[in-house]
């Protein structure tokens, strides 16, 4: 193999990879050489422009830490992210629709008993959140691991301030009760902009792109038998709902936080301002039989 | 914008660069939004999978040092390298042919004087390089600049063992004579693997390729009104010539590496053993008018 030109460089590569052991994998890479390809060859990449996009590569590379991750935010804002969503979540039927996971999920985050408040010091109008799990089918999810995470009144997440709060706040996993219900209070998340102090906040600055996402709180909720959740309820009332910056709203996922006075709340507690109410109910999928994956893997891990 | 799916999130996020005040930006991001959805429509691709794909990319920014390119080396196995070379190299007329620049480019290389031995403590067979410079009608380019650089004995460039080393070697700018010529002496450099202890490295081998490129001497000439050349010149008698890991191989750059016995060599020096002997001249095209890149920008800068 010598003296390669446009015309002959591709097929060249990708014999390259012909003698890829894994079938899936030499599928994956010769499809990606032949996309890679053609995206050079319509544009007429410059010499500039490769280097401007080795050069925004490596600083997206080098944003990446612990609690950042840059490509995932460069995943949302490409759409890539949604799109992957929506290729490995069909014909959802009754199940609750999906979106993307975001960059803040965090594992093993802290288990709390159902009613307690996660809000830890992180400050904002009270949230009473109500909720429950069930199949498909309607038959309540007992024991149905939830992971719940969301910003401040700021727009800010426990992990891009955690020496300011002191450890996590605004995350937690709960476990269903017997009728697969669960309740926890917190406080009302703002919209936000995507962390944009990086390289992804260039491209959407230099594209005139706005940061924004919609006011949510997500959810990941896993059940035996079932393909695992991973989806926000975004609140009715945000702005940003109609141009959220990695494209995740859906009108199934978008609910009130309805306004409540101060007083006795459905679980007992005495609330002593007025606070607002979100009640949604989630429904899972019955798995796929063999299915080998059920949602997008978690991407921080705090240090113990 | 709300509710994507599959079949129309492409459309969405292209919308949402419609507003990109650079119309070439616009284009660019535009194709790469439709190439990039198409390669995940094209495969299918899990979550699983796309979360391979983000630790890649950050495992492959974090490998990124002053020093060590590895997005660079992506850019290289996958061809792309190349065929951004191809595409800004149509019709050479008879020009030197271009190549790649590779990852071990240093920008500021020390200046020696013609007929210097920039071997510095590299080790191997002598090699005796001579040369001219000139434009495609003939004309000699007196005082034009030569960047060379190669790898030892074992395969390894200066930048890979720069403390073993004691500084920079077998890497030099010369300026050519008022004649266009140029002569100096180093050492022959062995085929060697391109940098594989990275994610680079681990994608090959999950593909079954072998990481090698072979033998070669880099040259980056520039001389006012000209484009500057990027180009290798390659040894005849080295292995890898036709699976080159990195696509760069052009029959028109292949040479002897002639081998010459112990005495007084062409410019008068006498070498007190056999040394090989490496002829080679350069045509450069004349620069187009407006023209604004000239050759792949340098990616090493060591600190002073």
């Amino acid at each position: 193999m010598r003296d390669f030109d446009e015309t002959n460089i591709t097929d060249a590569v990708v014999e390259s990879f012909s003698g890829t052991p894994d079938p899936r994998l030499r599928q994956v890479v010769t499809s990606l050489v032949h996309h890679l390809h053609d995206f050079i060859r319509d544009v007429d990449l410059t010499f500039d422009e490769w280097s401007t996009a080795i050069d925004f590569l490596t600083r997206t590379g080098h944003m990446c830490t612990g609690t950042r991750q840059e490509f995932i935010l460069l995943s949302d804002v490409l759409g890539a992210s949604m799109l992957v969503d929506a290729i490995n979540h069909r014909m959802p039927g009754s199940a609750t629709q999906t979106t993307v996971l975001g960059p803040f999920f965090v594992e093993d985050a802290p288990v709390y008993p159902l009613g307690a408040d996660i809000s830890g010091r992180m400050t904002g109008e009270p949230l009473f959140v109500t909720g429950s799990v069930h199949s498909e089918d309607g038959r309540p999810l007992a024991g149905a691991a939830i992971d719940v995470w969301h910003a401040d009144d700021g727009g800010f997440y426990d992990v891009q301030q955690i020496e300011k709060l002191g450890g996590l706040a605004g995350r937690a996993r709960f476990y269903a009760d017997e009728r697969g219900d669960f309740h926890f209070w917190s406080i009302v998340p703002k919209f936000y902009p995507i962390p944009d102090d990086g390289p992804v906040g260039q491209l959407l600055n230099a594209t005139g792109r706005h940061p924004n996402r919609p006011a949510h709180v997500h959810f990941l909720i896993a059940a035996p038998g079932h393909e695992t959740l991973v989806t926000h309820v975004f609140a009715a009332d945000s702005e940003w709902l109609d141009s959220d910056a990695v494209f995740g709203v859906k009108n199934t996922l978008i609910a009130e936080f309805a306004h409540r006075p101060a007083g006795v709340a459905k679980d007992g507690q005495k609330a002593e301002q007025p606070y607002r109410h979100l009640d949604y109910h989630f429904g899972l999928k019955a798995s796929a039989e063999g299915a080998s994956s059920s949602g997008p893997r978690a991407t921080i891990r705090l240090p113990a």
